[in-house]
C-alpha cells in the first residue's frame, strides 16, 4: 500500500512557503501484530502545527526535517492485526499529513459515527473543544454574571469558549475579523456581543461591548487584539493562555517600546492570573466530564459548531496559511479521503 | 498637641526629590469619643509608597497633593477616649509620615512588646512577612525539593520568602546586590545559594545556583533580574508577583525590542502561572495561620529578620530613595520617636 505524504523540507521563516515542504509517495511497511492500516478521511489543521515546524523550544519537540508533518486525523481501518480494531472502523489517530498510514492500534481511539459526525472528534468533541472546556472552566472559572472575552471567536476553540461561558451564566463577548464572522457570533453561536478587530473603532467598540469590564480573557491570539483586551480587564481577572496565533509567523521580537513592564504592572495592580496551558494537563481531571457534558450540550443545541472543510491533501498548505491569517471560518479540516 | 508632617507637594517624576514634599507643623484637633492621640515610634518605609505618589491607576488611590504621605506605624497611645486603648499602649496604626496623629481606636491594633519587639509588627510579623507568607504558600505552593528563587532577598519580604521555603522543604536561592548581602543570605538567613545580580557573570552564576531550574519565582523587583530568572523557569513554574521595585521610578516604557511576545510565548510553552497579588486578599484565609506559624518560626529561629533603622523623621526621604535603589539592608524603619 502506498501513501502520499507532506514532509517538512525546510524550517519556514515567517509564513510557511510551498518550498518548505515536499510531497512524497512512499510504500508503507507490512503490518505486524497489534498494528492497523489506516486511510485518512479528515486531517485536522491547528495553529500549534506552526510551532512544530520551528526549532525554537516549545511545549513539544519540533518535527525533524524530512519527517511527515504531524496532525490528528480521523481514519478508516483498512486492515487490522489487532483484536481491538476491525476493518471499517472509524478511529481517531495521530497519523499526520498523509493519505494512508500504519499505526499501533493502541494509539487509536474508536469514533462512533452514530453518536455524532466523525469530524467532530477533531473539533467540538475533540482537542479544540477540550481546550476550550478545560481552559475556561479550570483556569477561567467564570461566575454567573461575569464577562468572558475570547478572540478568534468563530474558530473551534473560541466558539466553544463563548458558548460554554453562556451555559455557565456568564456574558460572552466574541472578537473576530470582519462583519460576516461577527454576525455569525451573534446569530449562530449566541454570543452576547461581537466586536470586529479589523474595525478602525475597535477600541471603542470593545469598550461598548464590555460595559462592566472583562473578568476572563481566554487568550488564543495575542498581538494587538490582546493588547486592547488587556485595557478592559477587571481586578482579579483570569487569563488562560492556550495560543498566540497572531504571533506564530513572527521572525523577530517586534520593535519597542517594550510593553512587558506595563503588562507586569497591570498584573500587579489588578491581581491578574495569567496561566499558560496545554490541554493534555487536564485530561486526567477533566476529560471524562468534558465528553459527557459537551456531547450533551451539542445534542441539546447549547453548543453549536461550524466546520470549514477543504478537499484534497494538496490543499493542505494553502489552507494552513489561511488558518494562521484568520481566513478560515470554523474548524479547519482537510478531507483527504471520502467518508464511507 | 502639634505634629510635624511630610506632605506630598508635587507628583515625583522619576526618583522623588526633596522639593516634591514639604515639612509642615500643624495643630492636631481635640479628641472626640472613640479616638486616641498617638505618638509615632516607628514609621515603616515600603516600596508600594512610590505608587501612592503617582496618579497612575494602581491597586490603591494616590495620595492627594497636600496630604500627609501614608504609611504604617507603631505608635504609643498618649491619650485615649476609647475604652479599648490605654495611655502607654503600643499600637499598630496607619498614621503616615508624621510625628503625632489622632486616630480612631478601631483603626489601631495592640502590639504586645513582650511577645516580640514592637518593630516586628511592621516587618517579619507584619505586612512584609505576611506578603511573603501568603504569596509563597497560597500562590507559589512550593513542594519539597523544588527550587524557590527570590530577589531583593535580604529585604523583609525576600528574606522571609527564602526562609519559609526552607521550612517547607524547598531549596532557596536568593538574589541580592553585592557580596555583603549575598554573604548574609547564606550565613544569616540560611539560603542554599546566593547570587549577586551586580556581578558581570550574573547569568552564569544564576544557572550554576539553579541546576534543576526554578519552580517558584517570587517576583518583587522586575527589571533585568526578572528577565534572567525567567530563562531558568521550569514547566508549571509559579510566579507570585507582589512588587516591581526596580521599575517604580521609570518615567516611560523602556525602548524596544518589545519583550512581551517572548514572555507570553514562555507562559504558553512552559504552562506558567503568573499571579499578581496584594496581601489584603489573603487576610481572611491566611492571616490567622500566619500569626501563629510565623511567630513560632521567629521564636525557634527558623525565620530570622534584619532591620535597617534610621533615626528621625527628617531622614525619611533620603531613606526612601535608598529603598528604591536597594541601598537599605533589611526592613527599613524610621525611628520617629524614642521607644518607651
Amino acid at each position: 500500500m502506498k501513501t502520499t505524504q507532506i514532509r517538512l523540507a525546510a524550517r519556514p521563516v515567517g509564513e510557511p512557503k510551498d518550498t518548505d515542504f515536499e510531497f512524497v509517495t512512499a510504500e508503507l511497511p507490512n503490518l505486524t501484530d497489534g498494528q492497523v492500516l489506516l486511510r485518512t478521511i479528515y486531517l485536522s489543521l491547528d495553529p500549534y502545527m506552526r510551532g512544530r515546524m520551528s526549532e525554537a523550544k516549545s511545549y513539544a519537540a519540533p518535527v525533524e526535517l524530512g519527517d511527515v508533518m504531524v496532525g490528528q486525523t480521523v481514519c478508516e481501518v483498512l486492515e487490522s492485526r489487532s483484536p481491538k480494531r476491525q476493518p471499517g472502523d472509524l478511529v481517531l489517530a495521530y497519523t499526520g499529513w498523509q493519505t494512508h498510514a500504519v499505526a499501533d492500534a493502541r494509539h487509536t481511539r474508536r469514533v462512533d459515527p452514530d453518536a455524532a459526525p466523525a469530524s467532530t472528534a477533531l473539533g467540538v468533541l475533540g482537542m479544540p473543544g477540550f481546550t476550550a472546556y478545560a481552559g475556561l472552566l479550570a483556569i477561567g472559572a467564570p461566575q454567573p454574571g461575569e464577562t468572558v472575552a475570547v478572540a478568534a471567536a468563530t474558530g473551534p476553540v473560541g466558539s466553544a469558549v463563548g458558548q460554554i461561558a453562556k451555559v455557565k451564566g456568564a456574558r460572552a463577548v466574541g472578537i473576530a475579523g470582519g462583519p460576516t464572522k461577527c454576525r455569525a457570533l451573534l446569530e449562530e453561536f449566541g454570543f452576547d456581543a461581537a466586536v470586529d478587530h479589523r474595525s478602525p473603532t475597535f477600541r471603542e467598540d470593545l469598550a461598548a461591548a464590555t460595559p462592566d469590564g472583562i473578568d476572563v480573557y481566554f487568550e488564543n491570539v495575542g498581538g494587538q487584539v490582546a493588547a486592547e483586551v488587556t485595557r478592559r480587564l477587571n481586578k482579579f481577572a483570569r487569563i488562560p493562555v492556550c495560543g498566540l496565533v497572531a504571533e506564530y509567523n513572527a521572525t523577530e521580537p517586534p520593535a519597542g517600546p517594550d510593553r512587558l513592564p506595563t503588562f507586569m504592572r497591570r498584573v500587579l495592580s489588578l491581581s491578574l492570573t495569567v496561566r499558560g496551558f496545554i490541554q493534555d494537563e487536564f485530561i486526567p481531571t477533566h476529560h471524562e466530564d468534558f465528553l459527557r457534558e459537551m456531547s450533551g450540550w451539542v445534542r441539546d443545541g447549547s453548543v453549536r459548531y461550524r466546520e470549514d472543510v477543504v478537499d484534497g491533501l494538496e490543499q493542505t498548505l494553502e489552507a494552513f496559511r489561511g488558518l494562521l491569517a484568520g481566513r478560515n471560518f470554523g474548524k479547519l479540516l482537510v478531507r483527504v479521503g471520502v467518508d464511507a
